[in-house]
């Protein structure tokens, strides 16, 4: 029975992994949830699954909060002292699916105690990567992905030597502007960016799928993960979203995951390696791979870096390094917002992370220096917003 | 360093082989060589490879390969007693590219001293697989696959747990008669069955790719290799031949492992394991994944049993157990080179093969078993074809 933490418990990943522990009862209980501002939602999951600790983002949620369960957890905490204490013993494995940065000292508290972490957070892991790899090297803690392509990649690396890999590809579903040209990129709307093929997310990670940021702060992660140069990581347009990544080797042979794109899988993997869960409904799959009688294809296409300059973006973002990866997140991520809320066009996004990135004096990665570039990129993000307005688009 | 050893040395297997070993110097030393006719190619090949130990299938082959050296090797033996010397010290790894079972005491031998067996002669992995496999167990002793799709299977399930793996699929390129119908095949010449569309094979191997007898052989391998039951191994048409194997885990998610079709690959990888080889032509498989600018597309299909009845009654024998897989695959072995002779046609070879398995009265598979089953299959379906000349075709 392993003991699970959740850090993020209301969110789209923190609500996946209650379900995975929910469909596999006796192999883990929940010690530890924690979210921001969904006192309804925590309360509901805290009452099923009666996890010892409870962190809610703010002091005022407090008392909401406790008014709405069930039972007497052991502590009820709030903001990052309460998501330390969340991700601390007796859990075996924290699942770190906050947004942002908010959980960056927690995850650090986990690592440096050799805990598990299921890195859910992409910006946490594009933002303070190098500093949390380089902890957890020391710690011997474990960093397991939780994405479906860092997944893919892990589990085609299992039993193999860092010296074999030649090159890593990771697939991208092209996202729901996959066919737009170049010229109406200009006009995409909100809810046109929103619009998934193929995977159910949160705005932020659907919108980063439009833009294929999110696959370029993949490449980023990748690198941290597998500690790879930049070089070493591919990107190919594959629309099934099936196979999620390949790994090629030096002898040049090449090893792919697939799986039907569920994230409850990458997710119970995380959550179980080193076993496997049981119990899979395997038809998506067997359709995939022609198992159910019909014929099936899969296609690959190459990324268009024209309609796609995010792409191009993070790999400039992890070739400069530093705080680099850093700045560009956090630029992303408020302009993504700002996109949202209708202050800005489609194009602005990547035009604010370019010029973020240009107005960037990087530091060496360290843990502090995160943090300072983070609320550095979003400030002068926001202060550009504010002062271009809607004046931002460049053709 | 391995010291490597080539039983079958100068057919499609063996001189493959030796491309992998002079196309990495440094990497392998080859101990000895072994064919079973043709003393011109064994000659050549000891000349540049200068082994210690030279074998050739008949005595009175020795004195013309003797003159034909340019070196003095320390022995030349001849037969089964020159396969076992062969296949013993000083050799790490036996490659096993004989044809039918002229090499299964030989193997058998250095199963039982522990040393490494590359298996690519599929005969011998169907009629004396059972025991090989638990005599290697008894002795310590690796069996490596070569054949491309074990080889996947084998790749994949680096760093997993046997109890994980729910099922394998290998692929089949669907041979040169993938879009025959079923009225036509009666029909197939040898030229037609020979001319398969993806890989470069020795005629028996060609023709089996035609019949689909041999995915239905791999199904019976596989079983062996990873100790799987039949209705755990499938099997897909995939006409592109880059993916060669699936495994299906139990929590749903799936690995493969792909690759151009060129069997050096899996050979190299079945003699230089754990380690991989490097400097690999990975331009074939990066168009496959769109990895050179230009869109690709993998198909999956079903396999039409109708069309290809071999591949039934493989399982059938798989099924069976025993001794069965050995009749099958000798009596496969006989009508084949029946139909290559013009003396049967072409659906004859799947009626000669079932007629073996209902008429044989199978035995446990021990290795005088399989002698006895082999010998008594290519008897009975020699004398079949003798007495049917060509009325054998049922409709």
């Amino acid at each position: 029975m392993k003991r699970v933490s959740i850090l993020g418990s209301t969110g789209s990943i923190g609500t996946q992994a209650l379900d995975v522990v929910s469909a596999h009862p006796g192999e883990f209980q929940v010690t530890a949830l924690a979210a921001r501002a969904n006192v309804a939602r925590l309360a509901e999951q805290a009452n099923r699954f009666k996890p010892s600790v409870l962190s809610i983002g703010s002091p005022e949620l407090m008392e909401p909060l406790f008014a709405a369960l069930r039972y007497e957890p052991r502590s009820i905490g709030h903001g990052i002292a309460g998501l330390r204490q969340a991700a601390g013993p007796p859990a075996d494995v924290v699942l770190a699916a906050t947004d942002g940065m908010a959980a960056l000292e927690a995850v650090t508290d986990a690592i440096d105690r050799g805990i598990t972490v299921a890195l859910a957070n992409k910006e946490l892991a594009v933002a303070a990567g190098e500093a949390l790899f380089a902890r957890a090297h020391a710690s011997g803690a474990r960093i397991m992905p939780v994405d479906s392509e860092h997944s893919a990649v892990f589990q085609c690396l299992l039993g193999e030597r860092k010296i074999d890999i030649a090159r890593i590809v990771l697939t991208a579903s092209g996202g729901p502007l996959a066919d737009l040209a170049l010229e109406q990129m200009r006009d995409v709307t909100p809810a046109q960016a929103l619009a998934h093929p193929t995977w159910a997310m949160g705005a932020k990670n659907s919108l980063d799928s439009a833009t294929m940021m999110n696959k370029g702060l993949e490449a980023i992660e990748a690198s941290r993960f597998f500690d790879l140069a930049p070089e070493q990581i591919e990107i190919v347009i594959h629309r099934q979203s099936v196979a999620h990544a390949f790994v090629i080797f030096r002898d040049g042979s090449v090893k792919a995951q697939l799986a039907a794109p569920d994230m409850r899988l990458p997710i119970g993997y995380a959550l179980s390696y080193p076993q496997r869960l049981g119990g899979a409904d395997t038809a998506a799959t067997r359709a995939a791979l022609a198992l159910d009688g019909a014929p099936a294809r899969l296609t690959f296409e190459p990324v268009d870096e024209r309609r796609f300059p995010a792409v191009a973006l993070c790999y400039r973002a992890l070739r400069a390094g530093g705080t680099h990866p850093a700045v560009l997140s956090a630029a992303n991520e408020e302009a993504g917002r700002a996109f949202l809320q209708g202050k800005i066009k489609y194009p602005d996004i990547s035009a604010l992370v370019e010029r973020a990135l240009e107005a960037h004096a990087p530091n060496p990665a360290t843990l502090d220096a995160v943090r300072i570039a983070d609320a550095w990129a979003r400030a002068t993000t926001l202060a550009a917003i504010d002062k271009g307005k809607n004046a931002l688009s460049t053709p």
